[in-house]
């Protein structure tokens, strides 16, 4: 490899063949935002629609996909917390004006850990070690919150203010019991998305991996909390035999810096992971990962510590791969988010949420009552007695009690209950089942990302020039065509297999420019995985030779099984030795 | 049909089976914001995909997809002219605050045309005719222009405001330069995307129709002014007996309401169609919309007059489809838009956005040229010749003559220059090219509203019930598995059938709860094109009855030929006849 880091070649190669670029280029561009170009974007499509094969096809009777807006009324994020706590600190120069960071800055400056630390006590450090604007040496401020929401109003009052949605979730948890009943009342429910979300980051630099505009595979899976292990009996048999590398928060606190390695069954017996079908999905992640091309052993997952979790997680581990320029990286999060939002929009929405299952067979129960003496609220309140009695269910037997042991009487919206009047009792009661908030876990996947860790385990070398080794069906361009030479009969001829392939949906390149070496290279670099060449030998027999990229081996076969043969190769990764009489190599 | 129109029964069915709803529906809604659901997101999926098959892959030689950010910042729609020209008028009562469209007030009060009207007419009719606001009666304020763009912040400076796109064609234009690039310098090219865009409406009220938040699929198509039919003759015979229903501009000045039939020869030859290659495209959009299930008679273009065109367009087709309800819609536009936002964008980015096409032959050309007495300018300004220099070669041969003309010296940059010194002359050149910006014609559609259209144009009533007819390849979920009744030999052969199904790619709709008939009832109301059933005679011989939505009828055929049966049915619209040995049908 040349000077070049891995990353600075990918993202040569991605500008000049068209993976990706940082938008808005003729205006100087913008941080944080990229354009996926024809390659990207067919690229991004083929890993998404992996991930819903794996997450969502192959599970279609437990996740349906839906699809939300991006802008949301501020109430929705309000109840999620996020208009509170989606913050970064930030701290202003006093002198220039520049904003930073200001946990970054002092990880920077002075290598010293921030993560949980208040804007009071960077602040503090800021202080402490005079540090100074990185720019133009100014004195800096007090650190602040600043929240990550990009707000906007929705429609021409200015009160109506709106925020895009900086992770899919909330629209899931808002739809959810439409969805619920759509679905037939089934728990456990997924519901997943696919779909462009905004954060906007005080100063991204780390170009695709860390965007302020980026899309999210995601979704949110629903499970009655007293019955954990529903139906995952049917899934568990797939993942028997999968380990997961796990670095645990216990063990990091204890110092550990490796993962171990755990059987799924484990981490459910052993309670490390706290809810089964989170390692259920874990699970499916660590082979999701690794069909994009990264090995098991440069990824794990790791247990965030409290202080680092989202407001809303009572347990996450993200899945980290290694990549070459800044070692360990998120790909996912795993989190528990308990019934915490579904509880928080039952609140903010006034609206029940819960889910009622009933009972196989009706229970007897005891329950508290609270009685009051009707005849005598008939009496003393007579027409306003029917707003005492609705005042009065609105209260809670323990309400009820605590206000009679402490107080002797019953007060309510004004309202007072004598003693004597009103009481609590215990009777039995028949319940046909219960109502309860599902709780949820989440897996959650940048798609951007993903398709950098993608390109850079696919990146090879191999005699000085690049061959991206992408798994064959995610290659953008599924197959070259070339004709040997500008000979007019052999360029008919590749044309007319070329029309043949597309018409049967292949994404095919064609070139007829320069020596078949070149050609052959030019389709390497972007993953091309099979090539065909036209010879002259097809004029006479109507055989082709097909190419693999990651050997550079041929095979020569009939233009008749050409598509089943393409078919095999990329779909079901068929060896080219299988599909046609070996030949000599032609060219590089 | 019953006294619900076709679009509250749609409305309700889609609720009620998950193919839309309201976002937000827990938080009263609002309006202007719509959730995909289950059935909706796939069925989305597949309008778009096909769409991708009818313009990009058939044409994956000169069409390329690409992605860019919702959000751009505040220069991207000052050079495309949105933060301008993309406006409503709006007028707000004075008493109660509420704010309306005025000219949809003025229209829906008093019955007149307002489109092109200014503010200052549309305040002018208000007050002559004393409209006041429809809810509290107070008077009305003096008409403003709104601009429709979502405003927000990007990043921690208040400074630097960004938009959300209202279309995705600016991020094709920015990023012209790096595609064409690329793509090798090649045109005619097209650049597509896919994507969310937002428009903030005053008062949306037309449900799925009208949104503020919607999936835009369109392209500019970027051509050589100079060379409008370039490659349109690889092409074209395809569409050469399409007819197109067209209401021109001309006509509709003339009071002619009807649509007149052209073929796609005939507008080109006729220049109805300005460019050549808009007329491919729209014969491409009638045909796609046709497999959308749209009937060619309900369907036809109208060319916008000139105060109706957006201030980009120099042609504007609309492709209009008939709705119950609201009559005529557009569902997609064909705009003409000239060279006009690679102009303004290149003169608000100071980057060259032409590109170079060489002639075959270098051509000699007379071209006129400034030449000035160097020896002069150096004893003259000797430190600051050079920068003399480059002042005078920043002007054209134009501007000097006119000056010389006018003055009898140039000034340029407070330098003075002589008319002796510096004169115009004509030479002789070898010219190899040219230097120009590309045209561009612009095909763009309304994904949600091609989902309603889809449906309403599927929605038929059978014996009392919905039977959804979707064009099969467009069905959400492809098959249905029934196992007769509930016998567990049934539902075990069943679910297999069910396995195999899903393993090759299929979603399958699995039911087994109810009699057949209200199983097939289920199926149908949701557009279920085929449905399996598993019976007693399955055990027996291992054959299954196949049912056809649309005709009720029912074949018979061994399982192990379901797969390429179903495969046949669904993707080539093989009659059922065709699959199997007729049956009886054993439920509705």
């Amino acid at each position: 490899m040349s000077q070049q880091d891995l990353y600075e070649k990918i993202v040569e190669l991605a500008k000049r063949r068209g993976f990706f670029w940082p938008s808005y280029e003729i205006y100087g561009g913008v941080a944080g935002f990229y354009d996926m170009g024809p390659l990207g974007a067919r690229l991004r499509k083929k890993i998404e629609n992996l991930w819903r094969e794996y997450f969502i096809h192959r599970h279609q009777d437990i996740i349906v996909e839906i699809e939300t807006p991006i802008i949301a009324p501020e109430i929705v994020f309000k109840a999620s917390g996020h208009v509170e706590h989606f913050t970064d600190p930030i701290v202003e120069c006093l002198k220039c004006g520049r904003k930073y960071r200001a946990d970054h800055l002092i990880e920077e400056k002075l290598g010293v850990k921030t993560e949980g630390l208040s804007p009071q006590e960077l602040t503090k450090i800021i202080k402490e070690h005079d540090l100074r604007c990185p720019v133009c040496g100014g004195q800096l401020g007090e650190v602040k919150l600043f929240n990550l929401l990009f707000k906007t109003t929705i429609g021409p009052y200015s009160e109506n203010v709106g925020y895009l949605r900086p992770e899919a979730a909330q629209g899931m948890f808002v739809a959810f019991k439409r969805v619920y009943e759509v679905m037939r009342h089934k728990l456990p429910l997924g519901i997943a998305q696919i779909g462009r979300v905004a954060r906007n980051e005080i100063s991204p630099r780390q170009g695709m991996m860390r965007l302020r505009e980026f899309t999210i595979m995601e979704f949110e899976f629903f499970f009655d909390p007293e019955n954990p292990h529903e139906r995952l009996d049917e899934y568990l048999p797939r993942v028997a035999d999968t380990k997961l590398r796990i670095l645990t928060a216990e063990a990091r606190e204890r110092g550990e810096e490796k993962p171990e390695e755990y059987t799924v069954e484990e981490v459910i017996r052993e309670g490390i992971i706290k809810v089964p079908w989170m390692a259920y999905w874990m699970a499916v992640a660590r082979d999701f990962v690794h069909a994009l091309g990264v090995p098991y052993e440069n990824m794990f997952f790791e247990e965030k510590l409290p202080h680092e979790r989202a407001h809303y997680a009572q347990q996450v581990f993200d899945q980290l791969v290694k990549v070459t320029r800044w070692g360990w990286v998120e790909v996912s999060g795993h989190a528990y988010r308990t019934d915490y939002d579904l509880s928080r929009h039952m609140k903010y929405s006034g609206h029940d949420l819960t889910v009622f299952r009933p009972y196989p067979e009706p229970r007897v129960v005891r329950v508290k009552k609270v009685v009051v003496d009707k005849a005598w609220v008939g009496r003393t309140f007579r027409s306003e007695a029917p707003r005492v009695f609705e005042a009065i269910s609105r209260l809670s037997p323990e309400e009820v009690e605590k206000m009679l042991k402490e107080e002797g009487k019953v007060v309510v919206e004004g309202i007072e209950i004598p003693g004597d009047k009103i009481k609590v009792i215990e009777v039995e009661e028949k319940v046909s089942g219960r109502r309860f908030l599902p709780h949820v876990v989440e897996p959650s996947f940048g798609s951007e990302r993903l398709l950098y860790v993608t390109l850079e385990y696919a990146y090879t070398e191999r005699e000085g020039r690049v061959v991206l080794r992408l798994p064959r069906r995610l290659a953008p361009i599924e197959v070259a065509v070339f004709p040997l030479t500008r000979d007019e009969k052999l360029v008919e001829k590749a044309l007319g297999i070329k029309r043949m392939l597309v018409d049967a949906g292949f994404t095919v390149y064609y070139d007829d420019d320069g020596s078949i070496g070149r050609r052959y290279a030019r389709a390497d670099e972007i993953g091309v995985p099979a090539a065909v060449t036209v010879d002259y030998r097809t004029l006479e027999d109507d055989t082709v030779t097909l190419r693999d990229r990651d050997t550079w081996k041929q095979v020569r076969l009939p233009v008749s099984k050409l598509l089943d043969a393409l078919r095999r190769f990329i779909n079901d990764n068929v060896e080219l030795e299988k599909l046609g009489e070996p030949v000599e190599p032609s060219g590089g």
